[in-house]
């Protein structure tokens, strides 16, 4: 017996390997230390200029989403959702993005797919100036079913200490700013695709009249937006008290951790319009409001804490960064914990 | 329509965070701002004293080994695997861990078992001075079989760039050092599961004669063992030109990646015992002699390349560290590529 008939192809994995290395390469920045490939990857911190630099970094996954991509074929926009993710939980610390890898695991490894895969992270990372820099590849037989495949993310990015972004600072009186989502995100999947494709019976390809011309396939593919772009340029305004990404538990869940204690968030929630895609599957699924707003995003995928002054320049930088839509959903109260929701 | 419902159980998923923040804790290093608690794990690099610092970095998973735990139910080696790969992947580029993160992925959580995980992990990063810094733990309904789950493993450490090892002096004459690997680490487990539970037909509390009193699933789950305490004496001696950790692909495709290139590695099988356990699984499978050292490590989990005058120095020092058994199996030769294996 050799090891291919064990289910594990080492040729089929050097091939991928060869792909990867090209599709890497194009997303290196300066820091990166790439001729020497080795077995871990290489980054130089240049902290010259950066007083005191810490080091921000997350782990995470596309959660099952991946099964909307599986359905549809789709395998290119899973990279954006996953760096998008790791790039926005590190943004609201204050952090830019260094360098990402990623984990991908399989059942039997189909060389097209992966190479489809780590496309989309290397269009991400190179949207978001992040080096990928590296990755595992695993094939497990046995693990996955056909076709399916597992994919993390690990991100690091630095902040020179002083200007962490913690929330610290954050009183009664403050004001709260919501930044549109693109779509789901990364979240609520198990239960939208259980609302989609059970209750309501579609296919990936069915088209939802209340959701325009897309299929629903493609409305819940909508890759994970990175508020980088937007965000950066504010990032030593001093006008940011606290940002919380809204991912795994929504509002509901997000907001409260920047917040400190003795401390709750007050949300209106007329201030903003809920996406289409949320009215649909909450009047389809029958979902209770208070669930939908801790599965899903509800259309504000980042929270902005700002003192009240600051409210006009905030508002103002960010329509100059590319972001006009942002808007005041609440404000931060005395008292008590967690999120209160207005009508 | 609720989110449990849908198979998303927050509640446990929180209470599983609960109790992985205080093993976590228990690992904290000074770099650790563990006072600030949030989307991303804050790590301060002291860069006093390290100049030009470049940041090492390796993701991995444990593969099919995992279904050694499944079947044994022992979940607490798992986390001590993986963080000793990721630790070794860095260490032989001359990196001394900072901080580790995780992404642990399950269909339903079994907190008691997510929490046994972590505590390998929290045991392990312990061993290494190692932050276990943050992770993400998904519950992804319709992914993994029941009581199944994957997990990958990201670390970060760092090097003074003139103290980076990448091999790049490595010459003709030059000799290859191993050092004794714990068992099968982490690789070859699809391989090895196949002829140890299919072809011998064992299951994994069976005693095999020829490995002593351990059953097959205790000989199986032996940990990946860290190098790091043997080699971080020798980290800036300069005796070290370039070492390969002996993973996926064995010695004969891990010792190239660190050779220059126009050099071989002339490698002698009898300069070492091969362990009981690759002779029985190679006797039991009848695996040809080439798929062994592709598949397996054999007994040899890290090479080390020096100068041939130092090589009485460099067992010295390995031994003085606490590593006696480290023996000198081959040498670098000049032309072609590659490993050649001689009896």
């Amino acid at each position: 017996m050799d090891y291919r008939q064990a289910g594990v192809d080492i040729d089929a994995g050097n091939e991928v390997v060869r792909r990867i290395r090209t599709l890497a390469q194009s997303t290196n920045t300066p820091g990166v230390l790439s001729d020497i490939g080795s077995f871990g990857g290489l980054f130089r911190l240049d902290a010259a200029g950066m007083q005191d630099p810490v080091l921000v970094s997350s782990a995470d996954g596309v959660g099952t989403k991946l099964k909307v991509a599986f359905m549809t074929g789709e395998h290119r926009t899973i990279g954006r959702d996953l760096v998008n993710h790791c790039v926005n939980d590190i943004l609201v610390q204050g952090a830019e993005p260094l360098f990402f890898l990623d984990y991908l695991a399989t059942g039997r490894l189909n060389p097209d797919v992966a190479v489809q895969i780590v496309e989309g992270l290397a269009v991400a990372c190179r949207e978001n100036g992040c080096a990928l820099l590296g990755g595992e590849t695993a094939e497990m037989p046995g693990f996955y079913a056909d076709g399916e495949y597992d994919v993390a993310g690990f991100i690091v990015g630095a902040v020179p200490r002083a200007r962490l972004i913690d929330g610290k600072t954050i009183a009664a009186g403050d004001v709260l700013v919501g930044l549109p989502s693109s779509g789901l995100h990364t979240n609520g999947y198990s239960l939208a695709r259980r609302i989609a494709f059970e209750t309501a019976g579609l296919s990936h390809d069915s088209r939802v009249p209340e959701l325009g011309h897309a299929t629903i396939g493609d409305a819940l593919l909508v890759p994970h937006r990175s508020y980088l772009p937007v965000i950066r340029p504010l990032l030593n305004t001093g006008l940011i008290k606290g940002m919380a990404h809204i991912t795994g538990g929504g509002v509901t869940e997000n907001l409260p951790r920047i917040l400190p204690v003795g401390l709750h968030a007050e949300i209106s929630r007329s201030s903003w319009s809920v996406p289409a895609i949320f009215r649909w599957l909450q009047a389809t699924g029958a979902v209770p409001e208070a669930d939908m707003f801790r599965a899903f995003n509800m259309g504000i995928g980042l929270i902005i804490a700002c003192a009240k002054d600051n409210l006009p320049a905030l508002l103002e930088q960010l329509d100059s960064a590319g972001e006009p839509n942002a808007v005041r959903i609440g404000a931060v109260a005395a008292g008590g914990q967690g999120v209160r929701y207005a009508g």
